[in-house]
């Protein structure tokens, strides 16, 4: 592929793709990976990720993240900030991008949530619903790509991030990423036209390669 | 009355009374004479405050009321963070200190987001129910105090206010003012045991005299 060298391609709803899966699963790689595909073949792409995205955003962000390790912040503050920076998201970011017509990746999004917060924590599952609904309106993604791993090589990978402190998520103990890993598995056989599930044990360009055969085919059926 | 020398006095369950009216409706003025009564009549008190309250609260207060002026913040993400903070605030501060069988005292609750988001920016009802219920819990008020004031007056009282300028709540225009106050007097019709309205025009001293009045009446029902 040339960079830079295809004719700008345009998309008459834009194409929202949001890519799910525990820490570890390799999403931010993949997301860069496919955001330079993406422009390579002449299409406008805006990645973001969440909680954050807009400065508000990113301020519940902070909170949520590096919020003193002597407050304990409960599951229902915390599902409420998510669906807060969420909100601001898809009305600042995400909607304004898809009407020009670009595509946006976004690093995680409502299915965080509804597994995060609805299965690892049990937070009841309507109230999950009724908010993340609440928070995202129509504008739920085109295609969501899960990023599956097992939760012992997931935590393993996190270790060894050298440079990247764990945060008080990536604390979590492993019975927790088992459940979100399952979380993620049970929503996508729940809706399986908008999910796929890669194998995130795949090496990083065979699993860009899969990813972008798969993003490629929604191109076509948008333009 | 002869501070400090009443009787310690037990409240089996606690007793929770939440203030609520427009900017400038004298909240913070009642709520402190409130105080005083009940600590001089042998009560433990607590007062809080809303959003904030809470360490992890009052970050959020600040994120509601500071942000830059050129980020617009939605209303669906105003919402979400007083939830947020109001999840925290019940559950770090107002069940432990009810079921020490104190009174907490509380400068807005649920029914400030009804009004303010609900009726005035107009959100619909069935979200602002649920997810104000997903908040709170079953720790609704035992009794809501509401200063209800003419909007002119409201507004006119914030301006004379020399020390503290307006934030961004404060600036809203007079027809919000109206639609806040009838939001208030709508709901204290829907819940008339729960809800007391007070004549906020009156004098201070006026004031202070009846809601102690009810808020005595309801400490002999408790006790």
């Amino acid at each position: 592929m040339n960079p830079g060298s295809a004719e700008p391609q345009t998309l008459e709803r834009g194409l929202f793709i949001t890519f799910e899966g525990s820490e570890g699963s390799g999403k931010t790689t993949q997301i860069g990976r496919m955001a330079n595909l993406l422009t390579d073949s002449g299409y406008e792409v805006i990645v973001t990720r969440e909680p954050g995205g807009t400065e508000i955003g990113e301020q519940i962000r902070h909170l949520l993240k590096h919020h003193a390790i002597d407050q304990h912040m409960f599951p229902e503050t915390e599902l409420l900030l998510f669906a807060a920076a969420r909100a601001q998201l898809v009305r600042e970011t995400i909607i304004p991008n898809l009407e020009e017509g670009k595509v946006v990746l976004c690093d995680r999004f409502l299915d965080s949530t509804t597994v995060y917060q609805g299965v690892a924590r049990q937070i009841a599952e309507d109230p999950v619903k009724i908010i993340n609904e609440f928070a995202v309106g129509d504008y739920v993604p085109d295609l969501t790509i899960v990023l599956d791993l097992p939760a012992e090589i997931g935590l393993q990978r996190i270790k060894t991030r050298a440079s990247d402190l764990p945060d008080r998520m990536e604390q979590e103990n492993i019975d927790f990423y088992r459940l979100v890993r399952e979380g993620y598995l049970v929503l996508a056989k729940s809706f399986p036209d908008r999910f796929t599930v890669f194998d995130a044990t795949k090496e990083v360009t065979d699993l860009e390669a899969e990813i972008w055969d798969e993003i490629s085919e929604r191109l076509f059926s948008e333009s």
